[in-house]
């Protein structure tokens, strides 16, 4: 495989650690050499486990006809989405860890790599690092999905759990940003924007359908008090920002809310930045995923599974 | 597709349910028509849902040169190893719930599909219809894992829940009986047996080598008393009948045993029937995987998404 990179955060980073890391291995499993062709950033970095190509111009890979996979980690819309729509116009794979992305801009992007023939995976958009998103679309396909639950955002996660302890909403968000655990603008976050994109992404694997963030309502935590939450603790529950999507008589319904959840529940227990994700099959009934919804080395898994993914597997038919 | 599936119990039912009911949505994504050429039972059986071809001979269906994929589903060793070696050797994918089988004579079936270059999948063997093989070996594939623990037979589980409940091993046993989720020689479940199979399987799947259940320590729950449950309890804990294996200096253990899990981990609420999975990665940290571990449906869409594995994925390396 010849891959490009475009956007070299931490995840980038993770990325190229994992390939050059595991590289014998990867190979070895894969049957072919993973080639990091060209790699696009603002700045040049060195890294301690590898040489790499580098470029500050997009279009230098998206326009590499030696390149057969694109993986954008840039974040955000629109460079973003023409870098995506240009990698798949010109023939190649596309891997994305950018919910925000797709969310908005799926239908046009799904549908362009279904017309060129090429795949799109994005196992790391949706719970960082737990393989949530092949479980679903393959591994749960046989049944009619009937209801999706997931705490989403590690962030208001993390907030929540400090909250819990007794903080008020400023303190445990000033809490999380002093760790790194949220941005200096954290609006996408705490106004549940980002847990949006995720079940948003979730509900079209499941049913098909991509519902316009728009449209759907969302509620984030910034309302969440410690009195809230000793009032749910005394009935024995815990608040938790969730995503949820069913599909009912009228349709499907997705929306974003703090929710009580039960202490014999598994979500129950889903604390600090951990991510869970329960759906509700016709056959299997509930089954849950659990992990690290963030972080350089989980998320940069999820994006390496899905580099394995594009040899290995057929196209999802989105 | 071309299938042929030998063994007609609950598990078998629940494919031909599932196979005739979502006939048509699996066909459209499957791109390609899924024929039940022919079925093996003892008996002849009628089902409302479709008309199927029997032979009480496995023979004819291992035989035949229009089947592409063979589900076995008797269980057991002797008869299954035979029919599964004649498949393979056929030139025949192999889809199995078996984890016996598995266990014990993984080694040659597996060398056996490598050499005839067909696939083996058994998503059903392990977890019933959590989807954790696939996971384990796709999604996780980029890490090191560490270690695996598992809840992974529904028959302890429901048992230790009653005890939790103060009756006694003898009484919830009986009670488990009843209600049909133990057997009337409960041997291998209780004993520990059935758990060392699958975390024998899991351990296969994360570092390739497959151990023999005769060298691992394996220890069940019938010596677990209200008494234990109850000390356990006063700690803030849980007993839970743990498949283990990890990864160390010495190379790779694997163990059955009774084990004390604390309140705050996702394993404490895993209760009565459900069955649950905790894999380390280097990479991703701990991530779970919960669902039901049995059952009519549960499991039959395992087996099912094994038939969809067989057109859509690479054989496994294993």
């Amino acid at each position: 495989m010849k891959i490009g990179i475009i956007g070299i955060g931490t995840v980038g980073e993770g990325v190229l650690k994992i390939l050059s890391k595991q590289q014998s291995k990867l190979e070895q499993t894969l049957g072919e050499k993973i080639e990091i062709k060209k790699i696009c950033d603002l700045k040049e970095r060195e890294f301690s486990f590898g040489n790499f190509s580098f470029t500050s111009d997009y279009r230098e890979v998206v326009n590499d006809p030696s390149i057969d996979t694109v993986v954008e980690l840039i974040g955000g819309i629109d460079i973003a989405y023409d870098l995506a729509l240009k990698s798949l116009e010109n023939g190649k794979n596309l891997i994305t860890a950018n919910k925000y992305l797709l969310a908005e801009k799926g239908s046009e992007l799904f549908k362009k790599a279904e017309e060129k023939n090429v795949k799109i995976f994005f196992e790391a958009a949706v719970g960082g690092g737990i393989p949530i998103l092949s479980p679903l679309k393959e591994g749960l396909f046989p049944n009619e999905i009937i209801s999706i639950k997931g705490i989403l955002n590690g962030t208001c996660n993390y907030i929540l759990s400090r909250i819990q302890e007794g903080k008020s909403f400023r303190e445990a968000l000033e809490d999380a940003q002093e760790k790194g655990f949220a941005e200096s603008d954290p609006t996408f976050d705490i106004e549940g924007i980002d847990t949006s994109h995720k079940i948003i992404l979730l509900a079209f694997l499941a049913w098909g359908e991509l519902k316009n963030p728009k449209e759907i309502s969302i509620e984030g935590i910034s309302s969440i008090t410690p009195e809230k939450i000793q009032k749910a603790e005394k009935n024995g529950k815990k608040i938790k920002l969730l995503g949820e999507a069913f599909k009912g008589d009228k349709g499907i319904t997705v929306r974003v809310s703090p929710v009580e959840v039960n202490s014999d529940t598994l979500l129950y227990n889903v604390d600090e930045v951990y991510n869970a994700v329960e759906v509700e099959g016709s056959y299997t009934g509930k089954t849950l995923f659990y992990g690290k919804g963030a972080g350089m080395d989980a998320t940069a898994s999820a994006v390496v599974s899905d580099i394995f993914k594009i040899k290995t597997s057929s196209a999802w038919i989105l």
